[in-house]
């Protein structure tokens, strides 16, 4: 069990020079913790609940400011998409590319995703069973790619409100494919604002906490420097200053749990 | 408050003589009821839970089929759009576009299928709220296009299964717009086959009479001569030898509710 | 399929002049309708959120008032059990005792109701799925009892809300046992106000309607004269004046659906 | 932020023997971990779902089983209390007395084990929000008790299961009380076996991870020497023989995320 990576940055692309400033913080804070790091952000936010919301600069622009993030700081780049003619041009820049939870079944996205060859990040639809998951890994795996990471961002519960399955998290680890954790989406209250998702950023460390215990592969973490006016989901991001104590203490977490003999319970 | 209209017809095109027999049946037995009638068919299943399942024959020949029924039947048609550039080729033919369920947030999908002007079915999420499904027909507006159907199909209760929130679909009406009951897709048991839904058709009845007694604008259902061999979400299909008992009886119900003289409740 | 039974009246027994009031409002409309009739009020509601809530007259005060409406009024009676000491005493009132959603596991309660040989009202829990009911049956069958009605009130989902499983409802009539509809529980917003339960009574007669729709033995209803102040679960309450247009529309609906031809479906 | 507090033993009394069995094996574990410990056994599981499964040894044998361990051992003794009558008689044998979960909400117990003066151990019913737990300790407060602890043990989650909401169970911390883990009930599966309920215990060490590391005040733990053959809880229940590294590892857990320094998240 080899220390937790992080896949964190920001939920979209504002502008260039945010992007390099949360950037730089990211590189700075996991270079000081040893901890392996992707950098996160999307260039489209293709399904925010109101069409005035701010969507990010796009596919082309936002790759080349994933692109030069990743050269300049040498860092892997994440990043999602949504459209099966995006997949080609997405895995140019991207080490790991992310099929979104609502689209998590739209097989031409998969297949399209899988072809490229690149790491793929399965997130969780919010209305699935862990043990569905496999259908999504099989229809990668008959497109020719068994790089797959699972994800879980929080299953519906009644309306407006999701939780997280400890239990089916950890089952997904079974799968013998690495699991990751998406705390921050994880927080959202959806529909829990006039026009957009609530959150509930207070407790993102005890979420983390909780999950990280579980001795996971990675967390995935959006930040933000000022999360009150992000352009979207800042009622979950992270404080962009909080970042080095939170994840320093995770990170200690982590390394306790993956030294834990397993027992014998069957 | 006028009689329900039926949408109705399969879940997907199989071959082109199958689906003008169950398109001449459905004719056959609405035009003895007098029930208004739009066919429905899937050119593709998009979101399969196998790689292997079918999926259809496709958007061109799919929409030769449904042109066929359309002009030899004179019937109106609907079926689902999966992504944007098929929009407009879909609105050619049919009179009312789908939006899937899972994609029903997907911005540009909404934009591009608003802008044929084509009458707009929108599919709950299973994950949505009904009080959200406002922000889906704010995007439709503001895309020009406000002749728009919302139609029930079940909100997820735990895992693998569904539940029709009554109450809920009630609550949509009072949007103004008019609401359809899914009740077919409403019996699904998501992942209960090994590699696809199962499905409760055993009570088709039963829950179509629940959501008819609220009085709704229209019923969506799929039948098939053979549910056991449909080649997808047979579990949830009406046997086709049974629609017009099954109709007559619903027909009867929309009746004496819509003729119930409204209570004073506040 | 016999005309479905109402078994109605008030949540809790207020004052004396109350009960008597409601239940000749009761009985008349009934009357008028040609409908079975069982005149339901509680004498302790001894689960409230809080303290200073209104719980009811006790159980001696609370028996007295229903013998005199039962003996003025020539009607049964049915009101719940709390705990095992009071089943007998209450049986000699009640023709049918009812057992509460949040004790229906209770085996010393369970156990004591059937001993008395009365009809038992069992109301589904809220965290129980409805093929669990056969163990509760069962506990009574062993206890010498099989005079056992079964009682839909609504599931948990998520937080502060419940949903109608009309599946689920549809689900416990292959028992073979009487199904009821407790459509005023069924519109709880449980934890809703500040320090009681909230409710959507502007809906009563959209959820019955769609309950009524699947055949059942009876309907199980709370009214009060003035919902607003009614001491407990106003917000579900049927206003009284509503009373005969409600009942007599639900009546044509159960007549309706009673007469219906059993579909062919497998 | 003290260690944590281990609420460990078994489902039910069996025998006299096997109780002093399992108290000397967590008297043993707890003294060499140094972690603070109370003795946990039913007298009576008074909602099992088949009347023919094993009960206990009933209020009064038990209590005297109780009590020898308490004097033999020098431990604090918890127990359940399942009618207003028993409280008292309880209360002199435990010293935290138990308020069943489908119980929370009944007034005249939740009296009567307030005005024993005990300090009482509120389980967290499936079908309640975390924040009205409030309302269950106003009413302990009226009647003069403010010792109180509060217990997760899983809310309902569709039919037949249960999930933990980690962000829910940090929330009770926010009343300031003491909030408890009940880990072997949360991995219950409700009516999943034929006649009783099912489990998950071999996951048992990844949900009390999960949990633990938000920092509580208690686990709350049942374990068993031979959990196929157990009387009541089986698949839930912890082997016995794995007490010690499962306490070990939980009380590093345990003690490093009560030295974390709180970050500053608002």
């Amino acid at each position: 069990d080899r220390p937790m990576t992080l896949f964190g940055g920001m939920n979209v692309l504002e502008s260039r020079e945010l992007a390099l400033e949360v950037a730089e913080q990211y590189v700075e804070v996991t270079s000081r913790l040893g901890m392996p790091y992707v950098f996160k952000a999307s260039f489209d936010k293709a399904n925010r609940s109101s069409m005035h919301s701010y969507r990010g600069p796009g596919m082309e622009k936002g790759l080349e400011i994933l692109a030069e993030i990743k050269s300049r700081f040498g860092v892997p780049i994440i990043t999602d998409v949504h459209e099966p003619h995006q997949a080609a041009a997405v895995a140019e820049v991207a080490d790991v590319i992310q099929l979104p939870a609502f689209l998590a079944r739209q097989t031409d996205l998969v297949v399209a995703m899988a072809r490229t060859g690149a790491v793929i990040n399965v997130k969780k639809p919010q209305f699935l069973a862990p043990h569905e998951m496999r259908h999504i890994v099989a229809k990668c795996g008959e497109a020719g790619n068994d790089r797959i990471l699972l994800c879980e961002r929080g299953s519906s519960f009644g309306y407006n409100n999701l939780v997280v399955d400890m239990l089916g998290m950890a089952e997904m680890k079974d799968t013998g494919l690495p699991v990751l954790f998406d705390v921050t989406h994880s927080l959202q209250r959806p529909g829990g604002r006039a026009d957009s998702a609530g959150g509930r950023r207070e407790q993102v460390f005890d979420l983390a906490r909780s999950g990280v215990a579980l001795g996971l592969a990675g967390l995935f973490l959006e930040a933000h420097p000022d999360p009150d006016n992000a352009k979207c989901d800042g009622p979950c991001a992270l404080p962009l200053d909080q970042l080095e104590p939170f994840l320093r203490q995770l990170q200690s977490l982590d390394s306790l749990v993956k030294g834990f003999a397993p027992l014998d319970i069957r």
